[in-house]
């Protein structure tokens, strides 16, 4: 017999009917002679719901308020699916992200878990209970309700089978599984049986958007094995685990990110520290960026373009003017109409001749490359937004990914 | 400085307007140099729409279940009203049921009060901040939610005020203060400035609606002082507390109860332990009863009435068919067209020809009466729930209630 962690995101518990669906997967796993405990997500649009009431009293509440109103919404979702268990007769029980031990940092809003202390869930799962968690949310030091910020409830899962000790943590979504592309995009794109850790790590910051980098990494940390799963139809998912099949792939699968947008300073004194002056600005205002580009100093000036997401252009914008008496640049322009396509695969560390493969992709297609960015298991480009879709495909093909 | 406790129901926080309302009434007595605990329900409709959600999935959930759902309803109302309040400046923090302290029985949906364990609220007290708490819930000893029942937050106020010992635990309601009758029905009704705890106790088992009864009977325990007043309008309420004025009035009011219904076995055995038989029957089921009348044992056999609330009536006639083989009552009555009529006054005792002038006002009005009950403080009248309203009129006029 064996612990499995389900993981149940928004929309698979919107409501009631979509609710007994869910009720019975965990079912078909505990009449299986599992333990189960299943961490779920607040149901369809309550959190959208929620923060509106929030905005209507208040246009910057404080966080700690903000994660004590939209705690709530999980725990109306694992009460609801609680009594959907009970219902269809299995002996079941819910808790809190306090009541399951869930213990985090301070950080309202953007909570970092600490540890999970499993007391609780161990007393309720040795009286042979379903044990429901509410995801995204913990509690801190002292006493305070916290939320663990976006992908909080994949994180929740992944911890809460890390501390017990689980064979499997399945991760239920509107997709089967990971493929080499987005099928949306790609007609043949394949669903991959398996992925390591770090390729799906590579995936999801691309913009595969299926599991959330911080639960991956924490699964890679504890070597916690996931599976990527529909909630809807029942067929086998993905299995993100320590190692890639024995026979490595050239490359795994193709993303695409339209969230991106570029920011170029332009004419900037081409001397040591410039760069750190920059990004150091950005990393306070917690602005990530991605790919960078600098060019080769020409009569003491160069120009620095770096990428970051579309939401925190806005807050890159302002820090850079502000403080661009000191950076100095003659212009700071910037451009959204950007997308970010890029390969991963393991296999690829061991493999030259990935990167000229890709680029010759694009160049069949007619598609201008404008900044390339590598590490050993992805290569990304930076290309025009209107030319992404196209550049999927055209690179799905050149790598045969639909006969993997 | 005093300490004083407020307590707003869930019409008071419905909307982002009424909670500016109320968060401006919290501040006025914060600026007036006061330490202030507040108490809240759940907004407007929010329980009954989690009632539905529950409903929608399963017709019979778990009690526990309900009160971790249902408990969600507090905490965003809290976390709304301190949203609300930091927007206008003051420093404030919102405590849930657990995080308040509010240590309950484990009878979940009618937990009862065991303590309150104070340390959290008074250390925010003491960093001058104003307190939220979610008035309904606590938690019992396994670390559970359970919820207080009817009147709930009500009682969590009261309790609240005993433990921090408070000055003042004000309600707020719809109405201005506890009045000599409903002024609905009598458009003469007076508030009254004061009343004791058992007149208020009284009153409100009669149907004034004002307080729940185990809040009075907690803030008569622990001596706390009441205030009944409105959250909409700016004038003094009624204060509830030990003592009365010290000119005993001989009637404080009248009140009228629809919530009444009339069952009577006809024809059981005129033998010892009959009543003890039917009503502990109808005490396993919880069931209240309230005035009881036996006629006299003729031929060996007496009949028996009595009343229920209407919500307890199919209960307790399905309880009394099902064992009516050991009952032998030929025949089992019942009937809503019934109102309870009632007045109270603590002057009443020493005070006789109270009960001949309330019935010389029914006679005069061509009203009959059905049953009489009466204690120290209360005289009650059944009578046809079409004669009630003018009833309480007339019983008003008769005792002069309009110039007190």
């Amino acid at each position: 017999m064996s612990l499995i962690v389900q993981k149940f995101g928004g929309t698979s518990v919107a409501d009631a009917q979509r609710l007994e669906n869910v009720a019975r997967r965990v079912i078909e796993a505990y009449d299986d002679g599992n333990d189960v405990v299943v961490v779920v997500s607040a149901q369809g649009d309550t959190t959208d719901d929620l923060i509106e009431k929030a905005r209507e009293v208040n246009s910057k509440p404080s966080k700690r308020e903000m994660d004590v109103l939209l705690s709530a919404g999980e725990q109306i979702s694992m009460s609801l699916l609680a009594m959907t268990i009970e219902k269809l007769g299995r002996p079941v029980i819910s808790l809190t992200g306090w009541q399951a031990g869930m213990a985090t940092d301070g950080t309202y809003g953007a909570a970092r878990m600490k540890r999970v202390l499993t007391e609780r869930m161990e007393a309720e799962i040795d009286k042979k209970r379903i044990v429901i968690v509410a995801g995204f949310q913990g509690i801190n030091a002292v006493g305070d309700i916290t939320t663990l910020g976006r992908g909080g409830s994949d994180t929740s899962a992944v911890a809460i089978a890390a501390a017990l000790g689980a064979e499997l943590c399945q991760i239920f979504t509107d997709v089967t599984g990971v493929f080499t592309a987005d099928p949306r995009i790609v007609k043949d794109a394949v669903k991959l049986d398996d992925i390591s850790y770090d390729e799906m790590l590579e995936l999801a910051s691309l913009g595969a958007n299926v599991l959330h980098n911080r639960s991956v990494e924490m699964a890679k940390k504890y070597n916690v094995n996931m599976e990527v799963l529909s909630s809807m139809e029942k067929v086998p998912g993905t299995i993100v685990k320590e190692e890639n099949s024995v026979e490595k792939m050239l490359v795994r699968g193709v993303t695409r990110d339209n969230n991106v947008a570029r920011i170029s300073l332009v004419n900037v004194k081409d001397e040591p520290g410039k760069a750190f002056q920059v990004f150091s600005l950005l990393a306070k205002k917690k602005i990530n960026v991605d790919v960078i580009l600098q060019s080769v100093g020409r009569d003491d000036m160069k120009d620095i373009s770096f990428t970051v997401t579309e939401d925190n252009l806005q807050s890159a914008l302002d820090t850079l003017n502000e403080n661009n008496a000191a950076i100095g640049a003659s212009e700071i322009r910037h451009t959204e109409n950007i997308s970010k396509v890029s390969i991963v695969g393991a296999g690829m560390q061991s493999n030259p001749g990935v990167a000229s493969l890709m680029f010759e992709a694009l160049y069949d297609a007619g598609i201008n490359i404008q900044m390339i960015s590598t590490s050993e298991i992805k290569i990304s480009v930076l290309i025009e937004e209107k030319d992404a879709e196209k550049a999927v495909v055209a690179i799905h093909d050149k790598f045969h990914l639909s006969n993997v």
